[in-house]
């Protein structure tokens, strides 16, 4: 950590803030410039909070030299996670689909609509039973419902399963859900974090609409300073100022988090864009960025969908675009990497 | 709503999706231009999913003529909403004022600034008892005994207490607790608005990071479509590129909510600017924009606080602020409205 | 400036490193933690390039403690500059308006409308000759013959005149005006913010779109480095993810650009929100905010505007919020500061 | 066009508004609603001022149905623009890449680095010699010397070359410059558009910090109207909150753009992420999203350039790079299309 004083602090409170500092059990060294003083920290900083550290009168800026989180962070977990689960992996070189509904509607639907993805080649289904929609007068999910349909449909397709918790009081009924998605407006529920912490399930975590990639690490560490490692990162598209797209795919963010962290990267080209004819050429261009997953929006009759029907696929539209994404795949397995 | 066709539909189509939309009760009227034609549909629309209308494979896009919310529209409920609790009233033409520290410390930290805040002239106190902190190394509140705290702290000042509630599995230790507050990260966990929803307690709902004043709005039509009207909304910035303030403040949110809803509207100038010497200013000029209500962080000793000192008053700073608040109200009420 | 090294880097590479930095006649002082090393820079390293330093492999981070900006720093110009023009005054503790339509249209209607404004109070008129069209098929403004009308109705009103210039190929042109503007899209037009520095003439420069208050202040100090000093700083909305506002009303930036700068600063309403019934909120909102100034777009029939009528007043509007504004600067001025 | 009409609009308003469009010599059609009243507008409405209407008392919405820019329309030119220039192409099914220095610095450094190119299989040499830099002491480029170096370079290696022009006042300079370019912060200068449009050269127009890809259209629209069709988009990272990178890659900007414009398509993945280890993956993905052209810098030493060297790759880095976007380039053309 490095701490940068203002001009016109007295010789006096530098040496207060620095006792100050040393209850922290780390080491100071104050740097005299012919503007400014800077005090650089020496030893573990992560237990002093940097905005206590702002807050003093006399700091200019503060800046932490090492990253907040550490369960993590590639810094000290080289390599990567990789996450096994019904059979099937996300992480460590093959690259997993998820795909399914947005909602869990019927089980005549959903039924056709996992035997369609399966069919395709995805490795997992999805399907949304709690649905958290802007609008209270909008289709809610089917509940406990929709987890039991979800249920019957892994058995007749062998398919593992991803839907999304709400609200920790639902946790039981997730009991037997393969992953546990927490959702991008739920991605600073730190109460719903912890307890899912304290699982054994592998929980899939969407990056909040205007989070920035540190937070969303800081939200893994939630659940992983609990107890679980099992944490696979979600990049959904951030909001920005363009109409066009519901929200702007960050493809930055798969080599970014690369670097800074061992855990596994989905990219979801269906909310990330918003538009159908945008999520074949975004899931083919997640995975020569080098994704681990995608998570894609599949309907038996999207003009009929109950909830995001604009940016989900038919089965023939998701069969044509595999058919692109495994042989990207092969490609980058094969020539790329 | 308004459906604007694409070029290449078949009138086949066209008829196809009108007779999907007589389903919901609707009236519909074709009108056909050089290289478009439009749809408009005469009736109550608030059933159809807009999502599901842009989902048809001819609709270029659409467009709702109506808001999408009702209870808190002031179309609907043109005179405002005032919120009576522990003597204490918000909205209506007064300026109430809440303040105390982020974060419930200690008994003596509280109540010497509960007092030092009533003295000054605050209406409520407010104080975290729950407090959701990025990392989860940083200290997250003191719980029930935090809010044990605050209502020891009502009892010695009289002034009504507000506090944030962060899963609604706390919620019973929220039954004396004056105002709920749902934090910015919390605008969109729906389980919990819905919750609120059949309280009959008054909840101040804080603006999202990046959320839209119609999402905020629909976030309140949670809350009151449950049953509960007493929602009081909060803009307390929002994020944008501008490094220099932790946030960005949306003071035109003050007017523009004004002439949508009939809720009483508070500015939180310490989370906008996230910097001390802003707070006063910002707070001045948000009574001059007609705010209901500010919410204000004041700690007896910003640089030992446990979380967010860099932007909180002390009792003499805000002393002096409450000064020009007060006259600024007066002036307002008295030779501007 | 401070500079934090990578963990991997040798004492090799931080030595040469080091020995780089000196040839900029500056001090290094180096600060070795267990898991960092930090050079502390030591004398005026307004010279060196941070992407300079930036881009060496072993540099992890670096961070400037002195704003790069001189002249437009209020450090080493404590006092207001005022700036003074036809009789008027900028800056200084008084309030000016600067009032008028968007473009110049006919001179029946400029005339009208700025006798309108005289009447109610302005203190300079503005009107577009040249106007920046998002649309190549839009109205381009009458360039010169603009001109020509706007200093006729200087002559009629005594008003001094203020219009924007496009590209520096017009500069003989604004000869006779009285304050030259820069839009918001030339607020990065280094070649014509070099040529108005190098003019005796005040020069109206408004913030970019997305730039940051910094990257305001630096365009001030292309202008201001060439040997003008005359420069008015104006916040006119930046672009977020809302989509209520034309642009986000940014009205910290006034107490903030008034901590970092001696120069004036000017709020325009009228294109921060794009919508006239929060003109004058907003406008009255900035007086409280302590601007020195506002812009303000009035036409006498806003309805058949030639451009950016959505957000204009009427004379009668325009005098009613006159009112407002001149209450408020009042009260501010007795009773506030 | 659509116009939604306000509830509270006399009948008299509405007739008085359609007889205002009908001089625009287009048709209206008026539909009525319970709750609100539409028009539709029949016939070409490119003459139509949006804002125009928008500024009608009346008026509570307007959208336009058809696209405002007409040449950059792939509806009206279905078929690709391919910019031949210099022996080389762009657009049409090949992938050219533009690769060179951020600024021309010395002779010596430009032959070598445009030697490496070349070997590494550039098609392009870029190179700034006038330079838009945020700080008045940066280095500003060396001009009218800098262009001739590049003329030079040109003819040692037979590449053409792609140089930023800053204000219309230099165009005589680039007479035999092979592609001029236009940056991100003149996007809306727009003088300097309608000269480039004057000019028969092809013209790569770099996508504002914030503009909507509209904008983007729109400005490449004035250079096409005034005659000028050879036009090359550029998005180059688009301004949002996230601190890790210094703009955000908008990658779906390609999908996008194909559909809507015939014109062809580059991606700066340098600019986009001003982290030269970020270069290769985002080349790569762009490559595979579809992009018409690359434009990456190129240095011979970066932690020496005299500006963005921290974004710059080695020669050795970028022909590593390029063995991977040829490889990509050769698959998409042969198995994915």
């Amino acid at each position: 950590m490095v701490i940068i004083i203002k001009d016109k602090a007295t010789e006096e409170q530098v040496g207060e803030l620095m006792e100050w500092l040393h209850g922290f059990n780390v080491k100071t060294n104050l740097v005299t410039g012919i503007h400014s003083r800077i005090i650089g920290l020496i030893g573990d900083t992560t237990s002093i909070d940097i905005d206590a550290v702002q807050a003093r009168e006399i700091v200019e800026a503060v800046r932490r030299v090492q990253e907040p989180y550490k369960n993590a962070n590639r810094r000290f977990h080289p390599d990567d996670t990789v996450i096994e689960v019904g059979g099937k992996k996300i992480g460590g070189g093959t690259l997993s689909v998820i795909a399914g509904p947005c909602s869990v509607e019927t089980e005549d639907r959903l039924m056709q609509t996992a035997l369609a993805v399966k069919e395709a080649g995805a490795d997992f289904l999805r399907g949304g039973a709690f649905k958290p929609r802007t609008s209270p007068y909008a289709f809610q999910g089917l509940g406990k419902e929709g987890i039991d349909l979800l249920i019957q449909a892994r058995k007749e397709t062998g398919l593992p399963i991803v839907t999304e918790i709400m609200d920790l009081s639902d946790l039981d009924l997730f009991a037997d859900i393969d992953i546990v998605q927490v959702g991008a407006r739920n991605m600073q529920n730190f109460t719903l974090l912890k307890a899912l912490g304290r699982c054994d399930k592998p929980v899939l975590l969407k990056r909040g609409l205007s989070a920035t990639l540190q937070e969303l690490l800081m939200s893994a560490e939630y659940i992983m300073s609990e107890g679980n490692s099992k944490v696979i990162l979600c990049e959904r598209g951030i909001r920005t100022f363009e109409p066009e797209t519901r929200n702007t795919l960050d493809i930055s963010a798969v080599p970014l988090l690369r670097q800074k962290t061992h855990l596994p990267i989905v990219i979801d080209p269906s909310h990330a864009t918003g538009v159908g004819s945008l999520v074949e050429p975004m899931a083919v261009c997640a995975v020569a960025a080098g994704a681990d997953a995608l998570e894609i929006e599949v309907h038996i009759d999207p003009k009929s969908a109950w909830s995001d029907g604009a940016q989900s696929l038919t089965p023939a539209q998701f069969t044509s675009a595999m058919k692109k994404i495994r042989a990207m795949e092969r490609f980058c397995r094969e020539e790329l990497r």
